[in-house]
């Protein structure tokens, strides 16, 4: 179900601005028990997304009643939000009232193998190579030519592909944010020029800091991935999934990721009972 | 009037790619008499963006006519040609089935004063830099925020913004392509790295090759542009304008801008006829 700018629908506006420039933003939000999980947390990125884009954000009490009114009898589900610079202007220049579009769909949870957390995951790394650009770089918005790319690579060989940039740094997963673990210490790629800063990255990071794990925003090449003692990957659908396999070498799910994977359970099972 | 995989429409299914990811290409294609003119260069660009995007092109003869459709008795106007993934597939992941959707718009041309080509425009050095992304580049794809937030810089003070990538290239207009003269040599940047290969600027490279006149594609920056004797900007919907100030420093209307426009007026011409 679809609800743009509060009215259930199947269709936008053909001169959304979305549509024809990428002009916009967006959220993916795990739905349980009717909960949306770490909805805060998402509208919080949103609205800082939209500050750097110059979209005007809507009310959040608007967005939250919507949200609400889709996750209405859901046990388990994902809503994307996605807010675009709306219709109008003379090619790029935007109008001079700009009514951005609410966009709100409720989709069905996907259908992942429930040990993907438990077994772990199989990777590799993506010939598609990410841009540098230092003004998009973290944020969520709609110009993801480069993730669609990464993701043609493959069919179900592997369930996530890690992407470097044009300099060789690793950034993230087609889908995800990565973190690896050596010599106890975890370590996050560095998203200034390039990637998504995920809203379970930052709490990772957090959950860090709580429990005096040592935790390092770096930058780092595929040498450095490849002889990690753990590796996993997180995002806001699937959490944390740890890679047992990345392209021929295996890894194991450590003493590090099964805490973080407690942690992580931990934290989203309080979040969701308020 | 908007012609939707063939049907007229104001509206989109709200599933499109092309809305999600900017997962689509363009074409901007000026109409005079009922002709679009350099529809058959539009139309290779097309299906060159849809080979590296591997986004099925359509048949080319579904697309001609529909254009003709729309240009019928329409003396001056603009086409937008815009081709989407389509729907489908999970998140990133495309279909295995892509059904592209065609997006065909007629637009009024848009009021630019006549006297822009004669009298030369005012431009400006936009603040917002170009990220660096060679799998992208060249292409008129729809991810196009950078241009967006370059275009929101200003008003009306200027006709035009300047952008330099990161590395401090200059490399385009936020809607054009840039050429500048120096010492009768006539200078255009590459975009190798970013930036869009106009439809104008390949048929100028073209004249310059045809009338003897000594032309380069190379790297180049702020200073290499302010020094120039001569510059200016094309496009298809606006063919070619002089830059006659930029920021503070004035500029002539010279013997090769001056020359370059007659030629360009009788290839188009001859086009329009052919």
């Amino acid at each position: 179900m679809i609800l743009i700018n509060g009215k259930q629908t199947t269709t936008i506006e053909a001169t959304d601005r979305g549509l024809h420039y990428g002009d916009g933003l967006f959220e993916t939000i795990e739905v349980i028990n009717e909960q949306p999980v770490f909805l805060t947390q998402h509208l919080m990125r949103l609205e800082a997304g939209c500050f750097v884009l110059k979209i005007p954000f809507p009310k959040k009490i608007l967005l939250v009643s919507e949200v609400q009114q889709l996750c209405k009898d859901i046990a388990h589900g994902v809503i994307k939000i996605m807010l675009t610079r709306g219709t109008g202007g003379r090619g790029y220049r935007q109008p001079e009232v700009i009514n951005s579009t609410r966009y709100i769909a409720l989709h069905p949870y996907p259908h992942y193998p429930e040990n993907y957390q438990q077994q772990g995951i199989k990777a590799r790394f993506c010939d598609t190579r990410l841009g540098l650009n230092p003004l998009l770089s973290g944020l969520k918005h709609n110009n993801r030519l480069e993730q669609v790319l990464a993701r043609s690579e493959w069919q179900d060989e592997v369930q996530e592909g890690l992407m470097l940039n044009i300099n060789g740094d690793v950034i993230e997963g087609t889908m995800s944010n990565l973190f690896i673990i050596k010599n106890n210490i975890v370590y996050t790629p560095k998203l200034d020029q390039s990637g998504i800063k995920g809203i379970i990255r930052d709490i990772i990071i957090g959950l860090c800091h709580t429990h005096k794990i040592s935790v390092q925003v770096i930058d780092m090449n595929v040498d450095f991935v490849r002889t990690a003692d753990e590796l996993f990957v997180t995002n806001s659908v699937i959490g944390l999934w740890p890679i047992t396999k990345l392209q021929d070498k295996s890894y194991p799910i450590g003493e590090q990721t099964t805490s973080l994977i407690k942690y992580f359970n931990q934290f989203k099972q309080q979040g969701i009972e308020g």
